[in-house]
């Protein structure tokens, strides 16, 4: 659970097309801030969306969860974390972002994704082998 | 809880903008396909979005879950329920979207709403008088 | 140009998620709007997304353009009317959305799409013939 | 026209989020690559959003046009941009997307904006004094 290489974190500003009319992101678009931290933690391991595909299958998302603490604001700097806390037999994905300036929390989240076989369709109920070789873990 | 007075139904069709690589509905989208859901429903009681600040508060949702069963596709017709499961401190609205034409069940999830007042900003950990009203409950 | 039968109206109604800090809908959302219109439009030719795939051509739109008149609000019920003017070398639609209660004209907009053979990826410069046959048009 | 010192570029790199079912930008989604670029091209002349606004104006988009040249995937690093290109009475960008790798140009839109004066809500005909005083420009 405390492997640091398995996280990663990115910057985020909320652009002006992410706002409501109260002038915070609308609650939907933080699922686009958690996807591009995901992304780029997973591009660390080989394996982003072309990737995995390659490989023979895709992991479409089952379980997401999402506790707004404070609300976001234009031109705010982010910091949006993603940690790979589970990977046997489903990947699950942590969250937090954090005001880069305060380090105070505003949102929590986890995701949980399972191997689906491209060729047949079928979900998996154990972790493919490719995925504990591209994060470098024992199966 | 199983008043059906308290529960509304939509129908949703997926649009082009709305699917991704795989051809299904990305799967933030669907927070759009309950927030349709959600208004129209609260709309029937005179509290929407405006009508809710008019009574001097907003209701920034706190908790949000989705569990993705089956993906949606463009053009097919989909129904997305939602109900209001609790009121007392805080606005829980479940949601269901199901194939309008088999009634498979594709997706489940609730939100969590709370009263903020607006001329201080302070969350409300019991819901005000006016939510009472609106929904013909007693506080 | 004066066919009517190449024409089609639906009703959209801005959605909160649609809306901008000046709570009016942000200027991308209007293409959402029109490819609704666009669609419901090719749908009655049976030339939707699939049918068009399944007759060996995707049709990207390679112009657009949107003229903003008045701002589209909350809960305003809206008429997004689309109609098919040019055919031949390529496909032009042009597109009004007016407020449904007074007829006031809100937006104006073309779209340009060519044909791309899906097999080879080349461009058409003349429209192939199942666009004829599917709008009911000479060639 | 060619003052170098009016012109800004971002990079951006296209999301899933951002991809459709042809895994390619969806057409609607360059308005927020624009609107990225154009928000930190007026940052730079402390004429933001927020500034805007409490200059006593706001600027909405009045006329916007795309030409769509080559589609973007997801993973190309793209650069966006934005150039002032008229500014006495009303505010007019150019933008353009190029591969950033190769310079290949992707996509060319312009956007038209009008200053309108948010105590009346009156459009203006000449732009107001303070887009020239930020932008360092004789009126």
């Amino acid at each position: 659970m405390d492997r640091p290489e398995l996280a990663h974190e990115i910057e985020v500003t909320p652009a002006f097309h992410d706002l409501d009319p109260m002038a915070v992101v609308w609650h939907g678009h933080y699922l686009k801030y958690f996807e591009l931290a995901r992304c780029a933690l997973l591009q660390r391991f080989d394996f982003d969306y072309l990737q995995m595909h390659a490989s023979g299958y895709m992991w479409p998302i089952v379980d997401m969860r999402t506790k707004y603490i404070r609300s976001a604001r234009i031109g705010q700097k982010l910091r949006v974390s993603a940690r790979i806390v589970e990977w046997e037999n489903r990947l699950k994905i942590d969250y937090r972002i954090t005001d880069a300036a305060s380090g105070e929390l505003l949102t929590r989240a986890h995701t949980i994704q399972v191997a689906v076989l491209l060729a047949t369709g079928e979900m998996q109920f154990v972790s493919p082998p490719i995925l504990f070789e591209r994060l470098g873990l024992a199966p």
